[in-house]
């Protein structure tokens, strides 16, 4: 069973490996402060860097970071060994930069059915490392210094960062609660209409739209949206649409895409992601599409950050998007199927978080899920950690002392909205069964203790 | 024979579609220039979208983008297979991400042994979207709007459009030939030291080095990197080493990395490229490496860019450099084998440009060769096409009635200097053998021509 958690335990010996001491005489030989972080960037390890260390040391179960621990469909997988190897040796060498040919085309037959509209591969689609960078693209690529971006809270950290990277200034909402007891469904954290229009002025150059939403499993309904939609069009304002989540929707609710609203094509960048789509988050290769004369922006950002993204990855996703095209809506094809093997997973868990006294939000999208742990507050000795917010103390905690890992939601929240988050925690659920039922035994034994 | 050339083809069909009439009429919805290119980037095609375009209408015989017409090594390709099938399936997933600890760990062992020095594998060493993204990450993490960054002519043509994102300022230093008759090598293009030295100045950040470098061939010797080497100690300023042709070098030429140079660990970061040292372009796979506290500016950049690269991909290099590892210098080893193999090309291609009337550099390092058509001007009917510089009518002119094309250097001068490479050609020769026949063959035939 050679390699069989390969990246954990590599992780684990690289992170033994003391710093030596020639980059402090390093320094000291560099005179002054000439090579500090130029200030658009954030020097702050991010709560990924920090969480991931956290695991390496304690070694709780992890279900902090979104990635699934069992196997993608094989055909992927299989298909990603055949182009690399045989007559197909060319598909080693670069290809298009704004996004291989096979892939863009996929691409273009799936979203213009799904948009209801021709997408053109070329001026209208573009390949990126991950859905990552496709974000990376558009905020930087229509972000002038000065420009306001609104963001949703909680949101995915990198936004912020990159809207900074700008030299734009974020604007921050948050999703509030309508009630915080009984069966609590990710549709009951809205939005302030009338905040969010106070939040639009002349300086407003895009909103970020997550949805379906990370960590709160939101799934916007039309009304939503089109209240989203009305206030970018009455200030042309540029809607980013990370739809990442897109086919990760648990019955009944469905996916609405903004692009498909009228008016809002045309001033809407939408971005996906083969590691979602797939659950191969290694791959890295995300897209972009909206019209050409907005791709175009992200056009000039990618051809000097990245210029052209792997090529047999993007062979091996076209094929896959190929083989799920054919059977698109239909039971077998993974779209369908994957959600479904979700939505037993995510019931399990919030049975088990509320048999043990926490009160989770039910996602109607997505893998993770928010859950309200403060009614266990005499459970943890959160004097034993010194992180300013609560939810960092309660995470921290946790993964030390019940060996059950997850993510403070603070850690998407602009820092004057981060109290909102403190009774907080999110757990990701695109985890093997026996490895959802540990984490429940867990936290029964925790329950049961003095 | 499904799929022999499918980069090619596609591209080619995906050319053929027409731009829809769609994006006019979105273009007219939005108001104003709100959503016109930040100003720090540059919205004109760069000279790749350009050539490959031509390429695709005239299908010349291209020896234009640098890339291996044949397979990589079975083992690497093979390697790709075996990563991502079986029971390796969280090789799919995310991994660290400055570098899957693999990879970090046989770069870490490759070069504490080629730089004489530990380098530690967590902190000095970063792994990227290609030499590319190391580029961009290293030139954005160090350059404060309004500082200088010496670029040294001709250049890779990413260097200025990354200076100029970053606000910093570019300024250009050309290497100038001793001679322009008789057998000319690489070693004859130099850079004049006291134009070099009056680029320095308190504004001054960094400096870009490209050796063995592109497009020239030229493996800079002890004695020019220690004039370089004594600027930067003298004026404190960052060395950026692009060395991703570091195992192109033919004899008797030897590639010195600068960071081994007394004084210049501390201030080099130097980059390197599995796509150049695998000859797998396409796998976008780089890295940079230097002290602790320099490589923390691109970690920041890097983490709010493309966050983590392709855990597969970098698997597979991972384990080519623990086998390359076990035979370094060996005449087996693939570092010491390919630039045999590319020497002969090498020869071969000078031979049969000498004979057609072009003087040739030849190059000591790369796979790149520049040649001095001007000889031949009258054999070319420049005034048919409409470009500004010579080698660009020169070019097109080659590709749409000879059938054979190559890139225009100027596009790798600033404004100013181009015309220096306006008698110029650069010819890819990393091709099969047959192909560089067919390039004989064609000129041979031209030359023939009344």
């Amino acid at each position: 069973m050679r390699n069989v958690l390969p990246v954990g335990k590599q992780l684990l010996r690289l992170s033994q490996q003391p710093y030596k001491k020639g980059a402090v005489c390093a320094a000291s030989a560099m005179s002054g402060n000439k090579f500090r972080l130029p200030d658009r960037y954030n020097a702050q390890p991010s709560v990924w860097v920090e969480y991931i260390q956290l695991a390496l040391e304690h070694k709780p179960l992890n279900l902090g970071q979104g990635f699934p621990d069992y196997p993608p469909p094989d055909y992927v997988t299989n298909g990603l060994a055949e182009v690399t190897t045989g007559e197909n040796v060319l598909l080693n060498q670069y290809t298009r930069g704004f996004g291989h040919p096979r892939l863009v085309n996929a691409l273009s037959k799936l979203y213009s059915q799904l948009i209801g509209r021709e997408i053109n591969p070329q001026s209208e689609i573009m390949v990126t490392t991950g859905a990552y960078e496709a974000l990376f693209s558009t905020i930087l690529g229509h972000t002038n210094p000065g420009e306001e971006v609104i963001i949703i809270e909680p949101f995915f950290d990198c936004y912020e960062a990159m809207v900074q990277a700008a030299g734009g200034v974020a604007r921050f909402i948050p999703l509030k609660p309508k009630k915080t007891t009984g069966t609590i469904m990710s549709s009951d954290w809205v939005l302030d209409p009338a905040e969010l229009e106070s939040l639009f002025n002349e300086k407003t150059k895009a909103i970020i739209l997550n949805t379906p939403h990370n960590p709160l499993g939101k799934v916007f309904n039309q009304q939503e949206l089109e209240m989203i939609a009305n206030l970018c069009k009455k200030w042309n304002v540029l809607c980013i649409a990370d739809e990442v989540y897109e086919w990760l929707v648990y019955k009944p609710y469905k996916h609405i895409r903004i692009a498909t609203l009228p008016g809002m094509w045309e001033r809407t960048i939408t971005i996906g992601s083969a590691g979602k789509t797939f659950s191969v988050t290694g791959w890295k290769i995300g897209w972009a599409y909206g019209p050409a004369q907005l791709m175009k922006n992200l056009q000039a950002v990618h051809q000097n950050c990245v210029y052209t993204c792997s090529t047999p990855l993007q062979e091996a996703v076209a094929r896959g998007f190929e083989l799920e095209l054919k059977r698109l809506g239909q039971p077998d094809c993974y779209f369908v199927s994957l959600p479904q093997e979700l939505e037993a997973k995510r019931d399990y868990m919030a049975k088990f978080l509320s048999d043990v006294g926490m009160v989770p939000t039910i996602p109607e999208g997505g893998y993770f899920m928010i859950a309200d742990w403060s009614a266990l507050e005499k459970k943890v000795n959160l004097s034993e950690e010194n992180d300013r917010w609560k939810d960092y103390r309660f995470t921290k905690w946790m993964s030390k002392n019940v060996k059950l890992q997850g993510i403070p939601p603070s850690a998407f929240y602009s820092e004057p909205h981060k109290p909102l988050a403190e009774n907080y925690v999110r757990y990701c659920f695109i985890k093997k069964d026996e490895n959802l039922q540990k984490a429940e035994e867990i936290l029964q034994k925790w329950k049961a203790s003095s």
